[in-house]
Parts: C-alpha cells; structure tokens; sequence
C-alpha cells in the first residue's frame, strides 16, 4: 500500500520530527480543538434521539445538495493523486461520484433508524438497602480517528459519533485533504442548521502529521483513539498512543475443511472468503485442511487456482494437487495477511493441530470451520481466541452490516472494551447512578 | 504510605534498573510463567461452573484447615516489618488471623454462590440470510496484578479469577511475601486435589522488582494487568505498561449541597461519606456548597470539625463557620485525595459552577448531590463525568459488595472497558459466534 499506509508526511516542514520532540503547535491545536470538542460532547450527550436523528438525515441531505462543491474538491485530490504516481486502486479509494455521495446518505439514513444507544439500561436492580441502583449508557465524550484516503469515512465517522453523543477529533489522509475539508464543512453547517453545535466535529488536517502524533499524547482530551487503515499505520497509532487504542482491522484469517467437510460446500466456502473481496480484513488468509479430506482439498486448491488464487503450499498440500506446481509455503506465509488473491495452504493431522496453528499465526479477528460434527464445533469454538467464529460459513461474514449493528467503526481484534465489529454501543461507556433517601453505610 | 505505594525495592539488586534496562532474566521469568498460565487458562475457559465453585470451596477450606502454616509466615512478615520500622496501620493492613481467614473462606463461598459470567448471552439473533448469530462471554486469559501488603488481595483475586476462568500471574508487595508464597502453594494444592490445573495461579514474587516491569512489557502474554494499590503505584503501571491497563481505585470525590439540600440527612451523609473510612478511594475529599445552603453547611461544617476533621476552607465557607477559624484552602487541596480525616471546602453560586468545580477536579469515581429536586438531579447526573453518580446517599456505596456484583477486583476510574467496581463481567470479554449452513456472501 505504500504511503499511504502509514501516517503521510505531506502537509508540514516537520514530518521527521520524533514523538518525543514534536513541536508544541501541534499539541496546542489538538488541545485547543479537542476542548471545543469537549464542551461539544457535553451537548450532544443531553441531546434527544429525535433530534440526533434529523441532524443526520440534514447532513445526507446537504451532501446530496452540495454534491457539486464536493466533486470539484475530490477532483483537486484526484488530480494530485494522479500527477504523485498514486495507484488505480487508491485512486479508486479516494474518488468520490453521485452514486457514492447517495451510499454516503442512505448510510446516514440507515444510522438514523437505529436505536439510540445512549441511555440505554445496561443493568439495574433495588438493593437490598432500599437504594435504586442502574448502571446507563452514556458517551465516551471525544473519539479521534486517524485514518487514511477514503473520504466516506470521514461521513460515516462523523455520523457514528453524533449517533453515539460522541464528538470527533478527525485526521484523515492528505491525499484526500480537500475532499475532507469540503465534507467536514458541510457536516458543520448541517450541524448548526439543525440546532446542533459544529464543534462536534472536528478535523485536525491542517496540522499535518504533528497534529496525528499530538493526537496520540492527549490523555484526557480524547478519551478513545481509533487508527483506521493499514497495517503500518494502525501499528504505529498502537505502540505510540497513550490515549486509550482499539485496535482494528488486522485480519490474518484461517479457513479450516475439518475431516468431515463435504466438498461442494468447503468450494463454495473458501471461494467466496477468498475472492470474493480479497483486499478486506475478514477475506481468509490461509486455508489449513485435515489430512482426511483430500477429495475435498483437491477441489478447493483446484477452484482456487482456477481463480486466479496464487497459493504457497507445505509439502503435503503441494502433493494433493500436483498438477499444479504450488509454489512452497515459508513461515513467512503462515503470518502474512496478503489482502490479495494469494493463500497459504497447510495440511495438519487433527483439529488440535489446526488449533494450535491457528492460535500461533492468528491476529484474532475471526476464524471459520467447516464440519458437520457438532463435537468438532465445540472444540473449535473453545479452542479459538478471536474475535469471531464461522461455522459453516464464509469469514467475510464479520462485519457490522452483517450481523445487523448497522454502522461499524471497525473491526476490534484485542479484548479489552470491544472485539469484533464496532457498532454504537462501542463508543460508548456507562454511568452508575445510584438513588437514595439519605442512605448512609453502616 | 511511604515506600509500600511504589513497586518496591526489596527482593533484588537490581532495584535501579529502567524499564528500558530491565534484565532479561525478568522477562524470561514472566514469559515461562505466562506461558503456564495461558495453557492453563485454556482447560479454566473450558470448565464447569460446578467444577469452578467446588475449587473454590475447597481453596476456603484448605486456608482454614492450614491456618497454623498462614499464621506463621504471616507472623514472619510481621516481624520483618517491625523490625524495619513499618508503621502500625500498614502492619494492620499486613496482619492475618483466624477471623481474617474465616473471611476469605466467607468471600470465597460467597463467590462460589454468584453466577457464572463465562458464557453469558450478551446479544444475539437470527439473521435475515438465516445465519445464527450469538454474542458470548469467555474469559479474557490471563490477568495480571501487581499490588501492595494487604495478602488478602492474593485470595480474593485468585479467587475472581477462577470463578471468571481467568488464570492469574500476581506480584505482591515484598512486604507480605512470606505470607503470599504460603497463601499460593495452598491455593495450588486445593486446584490440583479438585482435579483444576495447579499452574492457573501463577506468582513472580521471587523475581522482584524486575517481574513487575517485565509484567508492563509482556504484550501478548498478559491480557489485562491491574495495579491494586495507592496513587505512586497505580500511575507508575498506568504510565509505563505495554499491556493493557485497567486504571482502579483513585478518588478525590466530591459531595456536593444544593441549596436546598436539608439539613439532618446532609449531616448524616456528609459525617458517613468523610468519616466512616476515610481512608478508602470512596471517601469524599471535597465538599461543595451552595451559597444558598448557609444554615444547612454550617451545620455540616461543625459536624465534620466535632467528629475530628481537619477542614480546608475557601474564603466564604470560612466565613459561615468564624468561630471554627478553619484554615485556607490552597489550589492544591482542591486536587488533593487526603485519604484520611481532612476535607477541602468550597461554596459555589450555582449547580453549574459545581459541576465545573467538579470537571476540573475529580478523578472520575464518584459525586453525590444532595437535593430534593428533580432538575437539579438530572442536570447533575448529564453534568458528572464520573464513574458514580449517587443522589441523597452516601459516596461510600460505589463498591463491587454494596452494588450486588459480589466480589471486586478494583473500582475503574477510566472509560474503556470498565468503569465503576470491576467484577466478574469486567474480566470478561467476547466472542461472536456465527452458525450457518454454507453461507457464502453476495
């Protein structure tokens, strides 16, 4: 992915300055934004969903209505990316069109039908005591998000917080730094048309990268911090961040055909988690296969091939299908999320070694089992530790859309706060409120 | 709290070393232990809550039938303690006794009689496509927690532990280190007889100070670390672990009397909420008055000096209060967790001035307000940021016991993850699990 993968250095004179000696400014401008941020949050959190609710459906409309002044912007970013040498993909990445400008509005309409998370009961109960106790739902206050040069995340960001009662801190890509400076005005305007204060949401990008790495030092200003984009860049937001992290979207992904797995299903399984989407993190990375299906295997290393999947093989799987030639597997492979048509193909023996496989490459985003044994299910299913088990199903069904949270922040690969897709009530903590008639402890 | 508040020094040579210098040794050490105790966490994930609250049980029983083997390490701890001039209340903190362990075997039975977190339904349904989807509780691994002299906390935690399928690695005070390395081997033998692999409970006591830096550092080893312990200790794990943190127990919490507020329960309450414990993170440090309140604060005020507090007051609650003569508060005060019988005071105009008091000051635990009215109630409750709101009761309620959770490992002053007492679903995570029959994405 390039550049583009790590937090870009375009906008200032002082992208090499380190963490440590980064310039006040930055810190200045995050802090100063954040703040505004912060009192912000404290109105969006007394706000009515209803209210939540026409602001988001404001801003789609106002995207839609302004669309004209948001493709001549992304057409500057296009043309810089072009004359830079960007690639088609990312160029593709980055390109904004009416029909994507409409997605960005359903998405808000869609975020607009969901229910509000924020005083939602989470527990309650009358205490022994007498005293009304109930632990709510309330919003985190400020989230920051770094991410890179899709300017739809920009809008879905912003309405996943003003969702959630959150407001944002946004540092996007400077590849697609006027397309964000035109979205994230009109999401503002829309904002204070609807009552609401702009403030909200924030943008960050013309700090450059010193503002990303204030971003990551202010404790107390922003209380979660969520890198969206590759893996360099979420790497460096994770070892670097002292804000709280949640880390996202590494998916080295394993598809395991069990003894059991019938052949058509295992074909149409692999394919779909493989090709269908190859460049996502829930796409499978490695196809590991029980030594006792090799009907099965044969097939899908076959109808993979044919798919254009370039597979790197252990011994054993290279002889299953030697017609083929597989390139030999390396232990690089094992640890490697391709994000294209490639695949590293292991035979193992038994489910535990599948397992013990699986639990040493894996990032703990989301692994599938084919099988019809229900005792081979449970073993699976106690023996991973990620964040999403498939069964019988392809791994590209991780995803926020997909198990019905509507938006998604992420995918969550750690444990602590969220794991998995990141829906609304991620961005949010709770309140224990606690009534009583004088009460005092004995 | 002297020299017991920071990891201590005592065990090893090589007390001085940064955490960038740490011995290898240490982390060698904390690996192999780790390691243990992640295989061991693997057969806890997979255990009955039957079997769970039967180790339990016999853990209570073994404590009290080899009381004589505690005793006697204990007394040793003691005497080392004495000897080095440790002051009589941490020697109380540090003292074990028949009763003492009769209320582990209580607290352990009591933990035996809640239910089971690990496999707990948060969310689930079925999907459009027919997929079945389910949100699930496991264990989050292993839990790390580094703490001061009170060998109690080496029960209790083991106990949490287990119960939540969690295995442990514990570093305890050096203070208490005979007393804990008897306390671990009889924990291990009653796992071991109850059929329970032995190697859940882990301790790195015998690697000093080293261990516990080699514990911040061990990112994928250790899944959540907590400090348990006093302000020095707390922000030097906070500050300096790798591994995720979970940030309990500091307090500066604020009472606060609205004009209206009557003046027998403000009295009642604000004597409960400074006086009963003042030593403990649910004390209140700051009491907030409204200028409106003056017969009601005086009252409270020389309630607080008859029962022994030493009160540091701002000019104007000086002034209700002449013949007390109480001393100036200093900005200081204002930010000060004292931790015993001394209160800073200061008089506001309005419930928003409070609440802005309150969001300079606090260290997110807990307010309490003291009202008869609706509004101001909820504007307090969308007003606090913190982890605990109580209304007409005393601060002193914000704990894992008094809010039914049963046991507590800590009370959460952060946001992510858990806030508020972290029982035993706040040493949980999840895991989604996806059951389909074939399903492919389109």
């Amino acid at each position: 992915m390039g550049s583009m993968t790590s937090i870009d250095h375009a906008s200032t004179p002082n992208a090499s300055a380190s963490l440590a000696q980064a310039p006040e400014p930055a810190d200045a401008l995050v802090a100063a934004r954040a703040t505004a941020a912060r009192a912000a949050s404290r109105e969006l959190a007394a706000l009515r969903r209803q209210d939540k609710d026409a602001a988001l459906l404001a801003i789609g409309d106002a995207l839609v209505a302004q669309q004209e002044r948001v493709l001549a912007a992304n057409a500057q970013d296009l043309a810089r990316g072009e004359a830079n040498g960007t690639s088609a993909s990312m160029l593709d990445r980055l390109r904004l069109s009416p029909e994507r400008i409409e997605g960005l509005r359903s998405a808000l309409a869609e975020l607009a039908a969901l229910p509000d998370p924020i005083g939602e009961l989470v527990r309650g109960q009358t205490l022994p005591n007498g005293l009304r106790l109930r632990q709510v739902r309330v919003p985190l206050g400020v989230v920051g998000v770094i991410y890179e040069a899709r300017p739809n995340v920009t809008v879905d960001i912003a309405g996943i917080a003003l969702k959630s009662g959150n407001a944002v801190l946004l540092r996007g890509g400077s590849a697609a730094q006027d397309t964000n400076h035109v979205l994230v005005e009109i999401i503002r305007d829309a904002l204070e048309a609807s009552g609401l204060p702009r403030y909200a949401v924030q943008t960050v990008d013309d700090g450059g990268r010193p503002a990303a790495q204030a971003m990551m030092r202010a404790v107390g200003l922003i209380d979660l911090l969520v890198p969206r984009g590759g893996h360099s860049l979420i790497q460096e937001v994770v070892r670097n961040s002292r804000v709280p992290v949640v880390q996202t979207g590494e998916g080295n992904v394993h598809l395991y055909l069990h003894a059991d797995a019938p052949l058509q299903r295992s074909v149409d399984i692999a394919l779909n988690a493989k090709v269908q989407r190859p460049s996502v993190c829930n796409a499978a990375e490695t196809l590991l296969i029980h030594a006792d299906a090799a009907e099965t295997s044969r097939a899908v290393l076959q109808a993979l091939t044919a798919a254009g999947v370039r597979l790197h093989a252990d011994e054993r799987a290279a002889a299953l299908v030697p017609e083929l030639s597989l390139e030999p597997a390396t232990e690089e492979d094992w640890a490697t999320e391709y994000g294209d048509l490639q695949m590293a193909v292991h035979v193992v023996d038994s489910l535990p070694e599948a397992l013990e496989h699986i639990r040493s490459y894996s990032t703990g985003h989301t692994e599938a089992i084919i099988t019809d044994s229900i005792a081979s299910q449970q073993e699976f299913i106690r023996g991973v530790d990620s964040a999403a088990v498939m069964i019988n199903a392809s791994t590209r069904f991780t995803d926020g859309g997909e198990f019905g949270l509507g938006a998604e922040v992420g995918i969550s690969t750690q444990k602590m706060h969220a794991r998995g897709p990141m829906g609304l009530s991620e961005l949010t903590t709770t309140q224990w409120i606690v009534e009583g008639d004088g009460h005092v402890r004995s």
